[in-house]
């Protein structure tokens, strides 16, 4: 099982380790590498760039441009492509990576407050899942697929191992997350892979947005693990028709499912699955 | 498999379901409950309570005043529980419960900017890794165990299972994270449980903070998924010695560990155990 270090690439780390089996043995193991990366958003203020800081998040190194893009389209603050001249890493030192510059076009509003989250708060009901579901109305192009589109039960049950098997480093370390989207044939289009779960999301929806290739209207999302309202979110904004999670949905991941048209579903493991939302586009022969 | 809703209480809810495997069954399922939780912390200004919005996240609910004392805890704006006058409730409408005020006694300081997250930020190397290490050293109380604490290979073994025999929901949603305390002789503390691990941890040892019952200097914690940073740091912040993780650690993680003197388990499932660091505390046989 030995590699070099050079094939690692920078998302996996080799690690001293002691196994505890039947036997005990002292060897090295492979971890997924997570470190800090902040994105900063440059907007054109009197000629020049201005730079805030919009986000740290914890990530697996590699895919970075695609990491901010994905993350500020899912969160309403980017449209389209043509809003950003260009997306660098603009940090100093060793870790100059760890540090990512979204310069805006010029003439390019952004509602940099959405991040703050505020939005889920209303008079009405203040914080609820209720409003969390109205936010992200206010910011969703909204699904949109085309009449007819389905899935057969067949397709879903053989997506966990084709992922598997494109993964590049969840075998060696059993701690990335994936994220992939597929045909409704079941073909395999992308994966990314990631320490956090919605990172690995935006740094899929983020290289199509990249590519000008959204909404993702007639694709299937596939969830390495549960599927939570953020990740829901996500797939809200991008326009995805239909989410498929080997975990559990959450309550308001179901809820945001049905309020927005998505069929969602969960368990997609072991030859089958539940369906909790847009049952009518799942085909079981 | 039929139960009231009543007895469901707050943490799962009933919906209905499509099941496909052999064949396919329409039916109800259950999923866990997440709703938002603002929380606001309340501090003394001219002889009145002043409000800020200090966090907001997607949690289930139960707990709520322990996880808001947990994340203020561990993110080092509190210290200990004379600083807090009380935690309640605090929104309105049907909703209420989402909203918690944390409201401190007089003449208690905070410093909210550490809750921006800046503080991941240093001139010497920018966003790295090392920053949040440095960053997590000037909060930590830090690890001191009893000399010579340790935990048997075979007690390890066997923590997943008292786990899963005590938590409540897990087993009829499949959708909440589990974190737990043990001592070191396999005795189950405590439990608690979210649809975000780091929510489960927070509950976890926000209860110990409200009793008073910090540093956690002689127990184990016990982790359903994998050990990230984050739940080192409040790992680190409580003084636990052991942290045991079902699923993978990351490198920052590892890192952490090795740093501020924590035993870390990760791979803990099926009669085996992966020592990432401290191996010293745990025995054999």
């Amino acid at each position: 099982m030995a590699k070099d270090d050079e094939s690692l690439g920078a998302s996996q780390q080799r690690v001293e380790v002691t196994r505890f089996g039947a036997t005990s043995l002292a060897s090295d193991d492979l971890v997924a590498v997570e470190e800090p990366l902040e994105i900063r958003l440059g907007q054109h203020v009197d000629g020049r760039l201005e730079y805030q800081a919009v986000s740290i998040t914890m990530r697996t190194p590699g895919d970075d441009r695609e990491l901010a893009a994905g993350f500020l389209f899912t969160e309403g603050i980017l449209q389209h492509r043509g809003q950003v001249r260009s997306i660098r890493h603009c940090g100093r030192g060793e870790t100059a990576t760890n540090t990512l510059c979204v310069d805006l076009a010029p003439d390019v509003p952004v509602d940099v407050k959405r991040l703050e989250r505020n939005f889920y708060t209303t008079s009405s009901c203040g914080v609820c899942g209720k409003t969390s579901l109205d936010a992200l109305a206010t910011g969703a192009s909204g699904v949109t697929p085309p009449a007819g589109l389905g899935i057969a039960a067949e397709v879903v049950h053989g997506l966990p191992a084709r992922v598997r098997e494109r993964q590049r480093n969840f075998a060696g370390t059993g701690g990335l997350h994936a994220a992939a989207l597929f045909s409704t044939a079941g073909e395999l289009l992308d994966v990314r892979e990631d320490v956090g779960r919605h990172n690995a999301v935006d740094k899929l929806l983020g290289a199509r947005f990249l590519a000008g290739a959204l909404p993702v209207r007639e694709q299937v999302l596939f969830l390495s693990g549960r599927a939570s309202f953020e990740l829901l979110q996500k797939a809200v904004m991008a326009g995805v028709p239909i989410v498929c999670a080997v975990g559990a949905p959450s309550s308001l991941a179901v809820d945001a499912a049905r309020e927005f048209g998505v069929t969602l579903l969960g368990f997609v493991r072991d030859g089958r699955f539940n369906v909790y939302a847009g049952a009518q586009r799942v085909a079981a022969a």
